[in-house]
């Protein structure tokens, strides 16, 4: 659905004030004392920030315990130990995949996303639970938000034999991204799983998206066979790699040779802005021409109680994991968090041009910094025109949701 | 003041039910169906948590900008730049110590706070102009929250001829804490530093706070002639190190000895939880019986933009970047800005047991974790049994301040 609003006195990026006139879902003037036809809804914007809506590319939709009873998290230290605490509690929490889903959305939509990346698990306890989920779901919702699924092996793809079927199944269902994770550290075999993912963005003409989270030497190795199969498929431009922090390494030996092949062959990286790992250094990404996207992970899960779909606090996460101090610099991490983004996931019109489609959030404040740093819940969420979240309420309720 | 109150149906620490009696400014009684003599105050606590009073032990109350309009940071990247660039601003940008201590103190207060250690600027420019202005604060602010404050020679107590005498004037005024800093990097002359300040903690009979900013084995080089003055001066227990990033160092042979030593003399560590620096490990610290508080530090000042005062938001922060994911790993966060605060300030009577201050911080939520990353703004804050703060707003206004 696209609506038709006009919108007074906004600052486009803390720019100068200006009017917006938006017409069937998009932006077709910017100017002074603008005005708009018979029936057009007008919105004063006060003087707020008009910023792009945030881009949320990497999160987990199947896995927010959002709307349940508090999870008290007893989960071991190791990655294997959340992966198989996860997936054997899924069903005994009552984690339906379609109302979490639902829940996590409806949050993001109003804190100012308007489109999502999520991947989704793909596994033999739960096979297409989770897909179908998403997908009915992502229908139910796509007036406030667009959603793109990543199907995502996340309990490994060749260590649990039949998981590489259902990921053929996922992609069938219209899943429309190949999702991976840790060819050494996980399946412990990077030729063969490596192999699966890149078979399964062939057999589909899909986009791969893998979480890398292995570090140093062993991240750096992994990263290597990537490259190799992205170089060799003709894949420039198709792949992310989530997390990396193999490129958070102080050895410049080993991450700037990375870094230069992954600027050749258009490879986009995610990150969180980790606290606790090394993590991809943005400004020299960015200064390379790399496109850095940013997502949530999984919020309020099994995994660890953090988290809450806000992008511009994730903007805050990834400015303060990188130094970012100056307006410049604050300036990056809102790109991450937007336009980076929406490069990363091929996002068509998207922007404040004349043209682009209308998914803007409109937020008080100076500046970008500010915008960033505040965090305010007076926020006004636009989807193609329409206005679908004020001051935390969306247009759209959740399953089980009261108010 | 203190003031008298009988809460129903509060949470302590998470646990079951109660209700909470105080008189004149101090719990009394704990239990079902409590009853209070007539005139007494009745609070309906609907289940909520009942924390204690939440403790800011480093922060710099004078430097903050709010209120102010947007400061667009343009500052280099060495820490003098950062010193300098704020030194020759502050009359500029009208940093004026009073009214911006007040701001922020509001604000901490609002969030739950109920005890404040500042670090306060003395420096050639501004003599007193921040201690003065901190004091006068405080006593206005008594009501809501108690302020200490640490005489800081922000701009080096060396490298800038007069500033020794100014630390004598400031402690002679009635600074309750010695200040440092960085005693090879910014002094570039260790031994002459750190002897003057333990010689202002010993002619005042003060404690230390020092910052020490200084990596790896520079860090670990001046943290050695701290520790051997500490033993050297019989102070133990009476010295704080801030930041201390030294301690996050992976070389465990150049750290673990430290930690032997800052253990045995009882030496506190400070710690934001810096996403972007090697930090202190909280739980290998408190695992050998270290006291680790926690702060703000400087809230969006000419340093940078982040921060709000917020000491739940800060636990987050400890504990997104010490990996703290379970339940028990969340409570060390919490522990850190509430008893171990408590601790490093030395405050009597502090906590939820019958007899002690009663300074507490209700907010909604099922367990402690909850709270952490919930923050939300729905609080009620509590100094010597009166209600200070509801919803996020204060009973005292700040100078400027609208509503």
């Amino acid at each position: 659905m696209t609506a038709s609003l006009l919108l007074r006195k906004v600052r486009p990026m803390g720019g100068p004030v200006t009017d917006v006139r938006i017409a069937d879902g998009r932006i077709v003037a910017t100017g002074a004392s603008l005005s708009a036809p018979a029936g057009v809804p007008t919105e004063d914007g006060g003087g707020c920030l008009m910023l792009p809506g945030l881009v949320e590319a990497h999160t987990h939709l199947d896995k927010s315990l959002l709307g349940l009873p508090w999870y008290v998290n007893e989960v071991g230290p190791k990655l294997l130990d959340k992966i198989d605490n996860e997936r054997l509690n899924k069903r005994r929490l009552n984690m339906d995949p379609y109302v979490q889903s639902f829940r996590q959305t409806v949050q993001s939509s109003q804190f100012g996303s308007t489109h999502i990346r999520s991947h989704v698990d793909v596994d033999t306890d739960h096979g297409m639970w989770g897909i179908e989920g998403i997908m009915k779901m992502r229908e139910e919702c796509r007036d406030i938000i667009d959603v793109e699924i990543v199907a995502f092996p996340q309990s490994g793809l060749l260590r649990r034999p039949g998981t590489l079927a259902l990921m053929h199944e996922a992609m069938k269902l219209g899943s429309e991204v190949v999702g991976g994770l840790d060819p050494c550290a996980i399946d412990r075999d990077p030729k063969g799983h490596l192999d699966a993912v890149f078979d399964l963005c062939q057999t589909y003409g899909k986009a791969l998206d893998i979480h890398l989270h292995e570090p140093g030497e062993m991240g750096a190795f992994s990263f290597d066979l990537i490259i190799e199969r992205t170089r060799a498929l003709g894949m420039k431009g198709k792949v992310t790699v989530s997390h990396a922090f193999c490129l958070g390494s102080p050895d410049r030996d080993l991450v700037d040779p990375l870094i230069d092949q992954i600027a050749e062959l258009d490879i986009a990286i995610m990150t969180t802005g980790p606290a606790a790992r090394p993590a991809p250094p943005i400004k020299r990404l960015l200064a390379a021409g790399i496109r850095v996207c940013s997502g949530s992970d999984g919020i309020r899960d099994t995994w660890g109680p953090y988290g809450n779909g806000d992008m511009l606090e994730r903007a805050m996460f990834v400015g303060l994991r990188n130094n970012c101090r100056r307006a410049d610099e604050m300036r990056l991490a809102f790109d991450v968090v937007t336009t980076e983004g929406a490069k990363v996931m091929e996002l068509d019109g998207y922007g404040l041009a004349v043209g682009c489609q209308a998914d803007l959030l409109l937020v008080p404040g100076e500046t970008l910094a500010e915008a960033i740093v505040s965090r305010t819940a007076q926020r006004r969420v636009i989807k193609r025109g329409r206005i679908v979240a004020r001051d935390g309420v969306s247009i759209l309720k959740a399953p089980g949701q009261l108010s």
